[in-house]
């Protein structure tokens, strides 16, 4: 239990060594995936990546196993297509921190200039989950707000917030819809927030996401299911977000209690 | 800015309301995943889907068509593929709370026993991103451990946690490998958790990391990154959990401060 194996070209979070099976044989395409993250690391962000004809040769192999390992980099978004001029070593992801609110403030803070387009503004009836989460009856109208999030330009991601209509019945007369929602809950409508639960997971994109967002519908999203109560322990609302799982991480700080 | 939009067949989560593109054209394979998605709700956990033959005829679809929805199904969790006897509705992805240590009580309390095996034990020199996380000078002797995470006997994960040998010199003296190493730190090393910063991404798993966790490469996972601190401050562990996308999901709590 006490081998002592050292590795030259380490990397605690490259896939280099660790893409390595146990029992030795490596596919091909993953061989040339390792040898393109090399590249990247050396060319560094928005560095466009050499013709794939060059490349192909460089590593000789045909085109098909070249795309393989292309393709995955994008997916991870280690690389970036832009239409008709190539492909380009990728910046790395943004970092969202997990907090009670989706004020953009985190974005802000690694220089990114966050916004919103809304896509839907919508009365709907609320169905069991909508009914549970913000405690009103089955078939209650909620508030539906759909919005695209963009970093600097960019399409970044797709939020839902649904809200009990009852609850805030001037909601739609007070906000203004390319602003940022719990801004306005919070300095408007005088909600305190107290405690949100969020849970992350992977998901594929939809063909309405991807159109929405701008992506390929087989990308990897992380989606975030947030629901938030205010400081008398009334549900506020339900949020949906979609992010682009190649631009997007999450960070969560924990404290012992 | 005010629609009154009612659509019937409602969902809060479900891709069936959001999953057709704003200009109405439904992409055909997306249309079957829709009609499959309705089938797994009535059909329920752990029942087999109709065969492949049976379900195309249904459906009016080729094969190709039909597989291409069976296959984001499983890619997501919802459908799982049992060898030799065909496509079954899955249980719901397990939640595993973001928490200080990964001692997987949270599993626990859903009924699910957790277990790990050991696949390496080892010292490595500290690289730049370990001896910055680690506290210690590049070069360093870190230990090294990677566990393969099981759930009620399947394979679902893989962790790798990095300490710094220096800090823990009887570490893999007092510990057993096949046990919760937190566990270890904190009963028999008398360490105090007292804060951890964690990140999560979607990555697509390597073919050593498919190998070892029994999956498909191409299956987007769940990457957790965590860094522990203790009581006085000072680091403890670097974790780095990989977890199947379709078997998992974190959850957050959050708190007003």
């Amino acid at each position: 239990m006490h081998a002592s194996h050292y590795v030259p070209h380490y990397r605690a979070d490259g896939p280099v060594r660790a893409g390595i099976p146990e029992h030795g044989r490596i596919p091909r395409y993953y061989a040339v995936k390792t040898e393109l993250l090399w590249l990247i690391d050396a060319l560094g962000e928005g560095t466009a990546l050499p013709s794939e004809r060059e490349l192909a040769e460089r590593f000789s192999v045909s085109r098909v196993t070249l795309r393989q390992a292309v393709g995955e980099l994008v997916l991870e978004g280690k690389l970036q297509r832009r239409q008709g001029s190539g492909t380009f070593v990728a910046p790395p992801k943004l970092v969202q921190p997990l907090s009670l609110v989706s004020c953009a403030e985190g974005l802000r803070r690694q220089g990114v200039d966050p916004a919103r387009s809304v896509i839907t503004v919508e009365h709907l009836p609320a169905d069991d989950v909508l009914s549970r989460d913000l405690g009103v009856d089955r078939g209650d109208p909620v508030i539906h707000l759909e919005q695209v999030l963009l970093a600097d330009g960019e399409r970044i991601g797709l939020e839902s917030t649904y809200l009990s209509a009852a609850r805030f019945p001037t909601l739609l007369e007070v906000f203004d819809p390319t602003t940022s929602l719990c801004a306005c809950l919070r300095d408007r409508l005088g909600v305190v927030f107290a405690e949100a639960e969020e849970r992350v997971e992977t998901v594929l994109a939809t063909p309405r996401e991807a159109l929405l967002i701008g992506t390929n519908p087989a990308l990897p999203m992380l989606l975030l299911h947030r629901v938030s109560h205010d400081n008398v322990g009334e549900p506020v609302e339900r949020v949906r977000s979609l992010y682009r799982g190649d631009r997007f991480s999450f960070l969560a700080r924990l404290r012992s209690e």
